[in-house]
């Protein structure tokens, strides 16, 4: 395979959009969630994040990386006032619009109107989820924990109320993301559809992995 | 569309192994990645991670959660040991191997050996490389940072050199991870093979966002 080579001093050197865009690259595929929260004020926001992250079954928590000078600043706003969020997956169709919430609107809109999505509400918690979501969560806010070299926040929450569509969760509990439609992210820009290709059981010494899609 | 809903009660009293598959799935999509190091002894050790995370791109930050106590151990101990390690995207021809390295293979055996992946080295590293693989980073340990609520950690590096197959970056410096045919995971065992469906520019306020790919 050929490849291209980077050192550090030549990534540091590179023109400032191709490293945002080379780097946002590197790790992979991201998941595409919708952050959803409310302020003091009543109005509505919702935020594109590609990091959501797992962090623990039982208690059932979840971590974003927030940058705190930046589009989504409502967001982090909205959660240190009222303690909650939503988390909502996006599905395939929706990728265009979830994207538009990338940009910078005034906080006295809300980007569910601008950007064409339904809130819903449940009983007791005040944060709107996006109507429609295939996987959506009401977060409690947690814990902020701070990342000392580049003054990025992450933010950690635990789950108070999930739903699933009902058409993509298996017996076993795994939610199959190609029924739910799911989008992937890779970089700042780019949205992927993925097909399932493998499934594997827990693996085990001496018992070299096999595909149960195949079976 | 019909929902399966839990409360925080009813996901706490699930039985563990459905609680297991469904709280990793809810996250979305997660990068595929092993991580590559080398313990004081000289024996490379090999172990799929899927919590890669983006802190940052100047510099060029990346972040891992890590459960201390658990299979991925010969990791940590390793990367304190030396300062080093590396992240290589999993390419979708070999998921079933990548998976494999998460047996608990004693720490006197390398899982490349055992999972027959073929190590790499570059001048100046220590840690090994996975040889074939489409991107490829060599990292720089930064800090370990806590989660107090449940004990997991977030491991903090800084990339030092970066290797990209020539085939898969393109002149915006965007990786497009279809062609480096690397693989997305969901949950704890399922392998995603992802197809590109948009890309959108910046977004800005009054110009929803229009696919690229469609132009």
């Amino acid at each position: 395979m050929d490849y291209q080579s980077f050192s550090r001093k030549s990534i540091s050197d590179l023109e400032k959009i191709y490293r945002l865009n080379l780097i946002n690259s590197v790790s992979g595929y991201k998941s595409a969630n919708l952050i959803g929260s409310i302020s003091e004020e009543g109005t509505s926001n919702l935020a594109i994040f590609s990091s959501v992250v797992h962090l623990g079954s039982d208690p059932a928590i979840l971590g974003f990386i927030m940058r705190p000078r930046t589009v989504e600043r409502h967001t982090y706003d909205n959660i240190m006032s009222s303690g909650y969020y939503t988390i909502n997956h996006v599905d395939t169709q929706h990728t265009a619009m979830a994207h538009y919430t990338s940009a910078k609107f005034p906080s006295s809109h809300s980007e569910f109107e601008l950007c064409r999505f339904k809130e819903e509400f449940i009983d007791g918690f005040s944060a709107p989820f996006v109507k429609g979501s295939p996987v959506k969560m009401m977060m409690k806010f947690e814990q902020e924990i701070p990342i000392e070299i580049n003054g990025t926040i992450m933010m950690v929450g635990s789950i108070q109320h999930l739903m699933v569509s009902a058409e993509a969760i298996e017996e076993s509990g795994i939610i199959n993301l190609e029924k739910s439609n799911t989008a992937a992210i890779s970089g700042l820009n780019t949205y992927y559809s993925p097909q399932r290709i493998a499934q594997y059981p827990y693996a085990r010494v001496g018992q070299p992995s096999q595909n149960l899609l195949k079976e």
